[in-house]
């Protein structure tokens, strides 16, 4: 008996807060001067702030509009339609296979205002990986694009409850209505009746937001849980850093499945800004909506971006600023430096799915605008600090786990820690439980910290190319390669060498209008003769592949593992055997 | 025994969370991914990003200027020294009685930094008042300007431990050390080897920051408590609408002790900016930092903002743009029009003490660049909607606590709840539960909400004038007379009246150049007329009173009371009878 009372008083003890002032609550009991931190939140109040100002832009399909108030009742509605005709219940997940369009940033707002989890899944992925997404996230309502019906034609059996095929009909006449806009439809009256304190409050700022699949070089995907507090600070950050007001007019370049749009469904909502929904990469379109639909902000991997800068109608920006994100790979300079001409804006950030998208930035500092051009492009191409809501970045050493010195040269793993960072991966305590060892979460980073404290990313971990002992950065010899005028993108991977363990080996494609210039031959003698001015000795590649294609994930990043798969295929897998030591 | 067993599992099940991914944390216990909300941090982040920029610049003095390297370790010297000499602990309160200055500014971090709690004291109270204060938070350390000591001489009978006498020294040869120099020079070489990590960490973003002493019109200031969490996500909210960046040039005209300055020493600090300290209002200062020093923003109250515009020195900018936020007292549609004329940019926000200064902010909707400038003027004269992190305005009506309509007319009292708001007033259990009733903070402000939502102040509920049963703004009257060419400033306050009730009564003064025009008595004449234009009959002053000056508060603020007891005291205390009613 007195054991379970002293038990009663140590939970008791456990159970009471430090009473300090104020600690009471309204006559709800909730506390006044709390309230948890949801993005949902951010939406409440632009629909009340700007409820006439554009929310989206369907933009290619019919150039449809929506404003805030409109936007903020047809989230109302399918979050309703989800709890009533649907039966979603809290912590449920819902599925969201789409490109960019309304449904799936519709979606964004009212998956968690129905208190569900949000899984959007890559468009790119094959029918077997969706299928074990669905069947992993436990998703029990999928919405899903008309085009890619193909991919999901066993729903039933991965568990999924109700699907809701949907066409692009937003905007078109009610006759055209799909099956998602009848699904919305049924609930518009009571949407027009309810109010956002209508629906469950959140009970925990911790909770699950998302669950985002990681696209995996081999293995199934990962599932990335995401909770509101780190999606609610993430937004405010990027408001913060990319400067975003009520005049912003975001291109959704970026697949908004990717990272849960790095969290910009939330931040340009938040301040009032409109979506402009791109469908499909499309290069002319891009351009189209850059130049006459006044386009303020977009974010790109270096690919997309390569591609914007390279298109042949492309023309400097004088009169105006367009800001960019770049992130998903390092940028080299000669990207950063050709957007600085077409007076594009480059904001540098890094992230990974484990840390909502970006989570650093390579902040300008004012000085660097007086700076030559390269100079510049130098600076920018590092990956700078944690945004404002993050612990501080650090950079540790693979075997003591200790900070590696800020000197620009020290290699160590990037690791994050904070409001940034994801709960862990879905089911999976073991993987979760080593990315978070140490009590930091390790993302396979490979980086060094500069004495200004920008970190600078050298490589994956499972790319470096370690060569007679010394480590050498496919980053490095990546972006030398890429400061040759004919070059389009490349790609450096190992490759076994009997002397030296391994050595650098390069793949790249041509820009378009160098395609059929001089041989192939006689372009990698020139290569190499170029790339002896700019790396050590011990850093020139062995050998030069000119290629028609790289290959790439489905969210744009080339897929060095396949490269490098090729190069080791006669060596027992990749990366053999590491030996030798370079002597100089 | 088997009671004690349930209360067992009843108090484990209450203890359990929801079992979630990713729930465990690193080796030490802490969750990875979560990080508590501490205006700290950012200070962390702005010294590693931005260590040679300015931080501080002592306006006036010597114009010594610290850069964010020297302030974060000057910061982190006053935490240990306030630990180690003046054995601060966790949760003591340390007291700091001082004008803008570099050491009020580092204390807004470095005592949160120590784990104690900031109470700064307005430099314009009596001894006893400060006395009071002293007592009340029971203050351990003060730290008190070396012109201020007389009134701080009984600090041992209050409870004071410690006593630290400071000059502005900052910025001179070390043989001019005062007290503070002193205090914080022991500890320098601690500083330099300290690390972030080495001090106390956060345990929860629920824990008090700071005491702020409500200036109170009677009786003895209520200390209000505020959190951590607070004050991070106002700092946030600051640098997104006043899209503060490292180019920032702030002017602290506005008090640092009121309200932990609106949180602008956390905001500032968090981009990167610069504070310029101005130890005392002084417009021939003001104008010069201006011009010469290239200020960005600056807050302060419409008393210091009429001062400005009217200065006789006054130059339009057209070069940059100056911000500022005004607040404390409703702005007239006049003083917003001098300001737009300056080229100066206002952004007009209202708050109180209790939701850590400004909490909500008048949004330009960019449609109204194209308004004439009276229009816009009235536009801007509203105090908008809440910023991103709070909870949505509320005006509800003063009998039955429902919000009332949108239409810009029904009269309620404003009322704020979430994260935006103080934990309570301090030791005050019974005042904090009457500011909380119905699960909201309670303002004592009148207000209306317009159809587009914005929320427009038309009275202190103590000040409103109820005449012949109608309510009658006294706001309403004050912007009618400001728009006088010859006014000055203002104050409406009721007077008894037999048939009506009450009816108002103007008191004001001229601007300079008029006071010795014509006489008052045809002035008044003149100015009557000019109102008929302006009032409905009902609202029209039955008096005016040309004065050389009004009763201020030590914060500027206009003290109706004042002028109301005057009008009251042969009717026994102010608002006697309230009788009639009007017939139209």
């Amino acid at each position: 008996m007195s054991g379970a009372l002293t038990r009663i008083s140590q939970l008791e003890a456990q159970l009471s807060q430090t009473s300090e002032v104020g600690e009471w609550g309204g006559d709800n009991g909730r506390k006044v001067w709390r309230t948890e931190l949801s993005p949902v939140s951010l939406l409440r109040r632009t629909a009340a702030l700007h409820p006439n100002r554009c929310a989206f832009i369907v933009a290619g399909n019919n150039n449809a509009t929506c404003d805030y108030a409109e936007f903020a009742r047809r989230v109302k509605q399918l979050a309703i339609a989800l709890e009533r005709k649907a039966g979603v219940i809290k912590g449920e997940s819902v599925a969201v296979l789409m490109p960019n369009s309304n449904v799936i940033l519709e979606a964004h707002f009212a998956v968690p205002l129905a208190g569900a989890v949000l899984v959007c899944i890559n468009t790119r992925l094959t029918q077997r990986e969706v299928e074990y997404i669905l069947k992993k996230s436990k998703s029990r309502v999928l919405l899903v694009d008309a085009s890619l019906m193909h991919l999901t034609v066993n729903w039933k059996s991965c568990g999924v409850r109700v699907i809701i095929p949907c066409e692009d009909a937003y905007g078109l006449p009610t006759a055209h209505l799909d099956r998602y806009e009848q699904f919305l439809g049924d609930c518009s009256k009571l949407a027009v009746k309810s109010d956002w304190s209508d629906f469950p409050p959140l009970k925990s700022e911790d909770d699950s937001i998302a669950i985002n699949f990681t696209s995996g070089t081999t293995g199934n995907p990962k599932g990335v849980v995401t909770h509101y507090r780190g999606a609610y600070l993430n937004a405010l950050c990027l408001a913060v850093e990319m400067q975003l007001t009520c005049e912003t007019n975001y291109l959704w370049t970026l697949p908004m499945f990717h990272a849960s749009g790095w969290c910009f469904p939330w931040a340009v909502s938040a301040v009032g800004g409109t979506h402009t929904l791109l469908r499909k990469i499309d290069y002319p379109t891009i351009w189209n909506l850059f130049i006459n639909n006044r386009i303020t902000h977009y974010c790109a991997a270096p690919t997309v971006q390569l591609a914007i800068v390279n298109y042949e109608s492309a023309v400097a920006f004088t009169d105006r600023k367009i800001t960019t994100m770049v992130a998903a790979a390092p940028p080299s300079p000669t990207l950063l430096e050709a957007l600085l001409k077409l007076g594009i804006h480059p904001i540098h950030v890094y992230g990974l799915t484990e840390t909502y998208g970006p989570c650093t930035v390579c902040t300008w500092q004012p000085e660097w605008h007086s700076l030559p051009l390269h100079e510049l492009a130098e600076k920018l191409s590092r990956q700078g600090h944690t945004f404002l809501a993050g612990d501080e970045t650090i950079i540790v050493d693979f075997e003591t786990g200790q900070p590696v010195p800020s000197d620009g040269i020290t290699l160590g793993e990037v690791c994050f820690s904070g409001n940034l960072v994801m709960k862990g991966y879905l089911d999976d305590e073991s993987a979760t439980r080593e990315a978070f060892r140490g009590g930091v979460f390790h993302t396979g980073d490979v980086a060094v910290k500069h004495p200004d404290g920008y970190i600078e990313l050298k490589d994956r971990s499972k790319d470096i190319i370690i060569s007679g002992g010394e480590n050498i950065s496919t980053i490095e010899i990546e972006n030398a390669v890429m400061t040759h005028d004919r070059v389009l993108e490349c790609c450096v991977v190992s490759t076994p060498d009997e002397a030296w363990g391994e050595r650098p080996v390069v793949y790249l494609t041509l820009k378009r209008q160098n395609v059929n210039a001089a041989g192939d031959e006689a372009f990698v003698v020139e290569l190499l003769a170029f790339l002896k001015g700019l790396l050590a000795g011990f850093k020139m590649p062995v050998r030069v592949n000119v290629v028609a294609e790289l290959p790439k994930t489905s969210t744009g990043k080339i897929q060095k593992f396949i490269l490098r798969e090729a190069e080791w295929k006669n060596f027992g897998g990749s990366n053999g055997g590491r030996k030798g030591k370079l002597i100089n």
